[in-house]
C-alpha cells in the first residue's frame, strides 16, 4: 500500500469521490502534524474501521490567538509524511495556506455555549477558528468517519455539536488520550518542555486522577472540594501556573452543581513554555 | 415523471445520494414555499441542467427577527406540492421544524462584512440564520447545483461567499429576478399588499431603473447622485417609507465612491404590511 500525497484541495475532493464511487469507505484524521503516538492511534483506528484512511496536516491559523504559538508551532513535513506512510494510511492531504484560503475567509462557523467556556475562556476566538477550518475540511472530504483525539476533549465536543447541527454527512469518532508511562499526555506542544519541565509535567495527570479519586473512591459530590483535590496536586509544583481546574457534565460540559453521572474533569496550565491540557472522564 | 415528497433529513440524503450513485447530476431549489413564478424559474432552469431537481420547502426561523412576519409568513404546501410536480421536479422536501432543527443549534455560520450592510443594518442576525439553515440544506443535500434567486441578491452574495469559504461541494448559481408586467418582482410577501398598495408597488422597481438611467444614459458617476435618483422616485409615492436606496459594488457590496465597473443597486421600502426589496445590475 503505498502513500499518495496531495496538496490541491480539488485533488482530495476528487480521489475520495472516487474512492466512495468504488465503494471504499473513507475515515479521515485531520491533524496540525508534529504527528506522535497519539495520532498513530487515530490512523490505526481509522484504518481498522474504514477502506481508506486520509490524514490531513494544516496548521491552521485561524485557531491561534494573538500572541499564541502559531509561529513556534512545529511543522515536520517529511517526518509526518514517514509516520503517516508507516501507519499504512492511503492519503495525506497537506494544504498551503494559499490553498485552503486564497483569500481571507468571511465565513465563520461558531459553536455557542460549548466554545465559551474552559479553553474558550482564555482563547475567545479558538473555537471559531477550529469550527470553520474542521467545516471546511469536512467538507472537502465528503462523506466519511472523522477521528479526533479525546485529548482536546472540548474541540470534540465542539465538532460533534457542529456536525451534528448541520448535518454534516461525517461520523465523528472520539479516541483516548494516549499517554506516556508516567501519565504526560502526548501532545505536540510537549516539545516546548526542557528537561526539567518535562520531568514534572505529569503533575497536570496527577492532578486529574486526584480528582477523579475524590468522586469516585471518596464518592465527593461536591464540585468545589473535587476542584481543590486537583488544584491542590499542581500547587505542590511550583513550575506550573494553573489556568483551570474543572468538572463539567461530559456532554455539554457546562458545570454541575452535585455532581452525578457522566463527568468529565478537565485541568490547563503553563509550563515554562508551553500551554498544556488535559483531561480526564469520571462517573458518579 | 412523478413527485417524491420527502420530510426527513436523512431520506433526502439517501435519495439524492442513490441519484448521484446513479451518475445524475442533482439541482437543488431552496425555498421558504409560498412558490410563485420566480421559483417555477429557478425549478426550470435547475432541469434544464440537472438530472434530478430537489424543490426544498422550509420557513427557516433563524433569519426572522424579533417581530418579524415568522408567523404571518405564508404557508401553502398543497399548492406548493401542486407548482413542484407541474415544473417537473422529482423531489419535494418539506421537513418540519422538529426534523431540521430537533434541537435549538448552538451552531451559527456568519459571513463577516456581507451580512453587515443593507438588509444586515436592519436585520442583524438574518443573514447568519440564512447562512446557517443553508449550510444545513446544502450539507443534507450533497453535491448539487443550487439555484437561488437574484430577488435577494445579498443573499445570493452571501451563499455565494459561505460555498466558497467552506469548499462546500457545491455550484451556486444566480437566477434573474422575475417581474409582473409592471415591473414588481414577484416575492411571496407581495401577497401583503392591498389593492392599493399593489398599484403604487412597481415604483421601487422605477427607482431601480431611474438609478440606473442616471448611470448608464446620464453617465453619473457620483454615488450620492445616483441615490438621490432612486429616493427621489420613491418620495413621490407617500405610502413608501424607504429603509435604504444603495449602489454598490456588484461582487462585494461595498460602496463606491467614483462609480465604474459592475454595479448593483438596491433598493428596500416599506408599503403598508409589507417590507420589499428589489435590485438592478448596472455598469459605469
Amino acid at each position: 500500500m503505498s502513500l499518495t500525497v496531495l496538496d490541491r484541495a480539488e485533488a482530495l475532493r476528487k480521489a475520495l469521490d472516487a474512492e466512495r464511487a468504488g465503494g471504499r469507505a473513507v475515515g479521515l484524521v485531520p491533524t496540525m502534524g508534529a504527528l506522535h503516538s497519539g495520532h498513530t492511534s487515530l490512523m490505526a483506528r481509522a484504518a481498522a474501521e474504514c477502506d481508506v484512511v486520509v490524514v490531513s496536516v494544516f496548521v491552521n491559523p485561524l485557531q491561534f490567538g494573538p500572541g499564541e504559538d502559531l509561529d513556534a508551532y512545529p511543522r515536520d513535513l517529511d517526518a509526518d509524511r514517514a509516520r503517516v506512510a508507516a501507519a499504512g494510511s492511503s492519503y495525506l492531504f497537506a494544504p498551503a495556506m494559499s490553498e485552503m484560503f486564497p483569500e481571507p475567509p468571511l465565513t465563520t462557523v461558531t459553536v455557542a455555549g460549548l466554545s465559551e467556556t474552559l479553553e474558550g475562556a482564555t482563547r475567545p476566538a479558538h473555537f471559531a477558528g477550529v469550527a470553520t477550518t474542521v467545516t471546511k475540511l469536512l467538507s472537502l472530504a465528503g462523506p466519511c468517519r472523522a477521528y479526533f483525539g479525546e485529548k482536546d476533549y472540548q474541540q470534540l465536543a465542539v465538532i460533534r455539536r457542529l456536525a451534528r447541527d448541520l448535518s454534516l454527512p461525517v461520523e465523528v469518532v472520539g479516541c483516548p488520550t494516549v499517554r506516556d508511562p508516567d501519565g504526560l499526555a502526548l501532545s505536540s506542544r510537549n516539545r516546548y518542555l526542557t528537561g526539567e519541565e518535562r520531568a514534572v509535567a505529569p503533575t497536570l495527570y496527577a492532578a486529574l486522577v486526584a480528582g477523579r479519586r475524590a468522586i469516585q473512591d471518596d464518592h465527593e459530590r461536591d464540585p468545589e472540594v473535587v476542584r481543590a483535590a486537583m488544584t491542590s496536586t499542581v500547587a505542590k509544583e511550583p513550575r506550573f501556573t494553573l489556568d483551570y481546574a474543572e468538572v463539567v457534565d461530559a456532554v455539554d460540559l457546562t458545570p454541575i452543581n452535585a455532581l452525578s453521572g457522566e463527568l468529565r474533569l478537565l485541568i490547563a496550565a503553563v509550563l515554562g513554555r508551553a500551554r498544556l491540557i488535559d483531561n480526564l472522564g469520571a462517573h458518579a
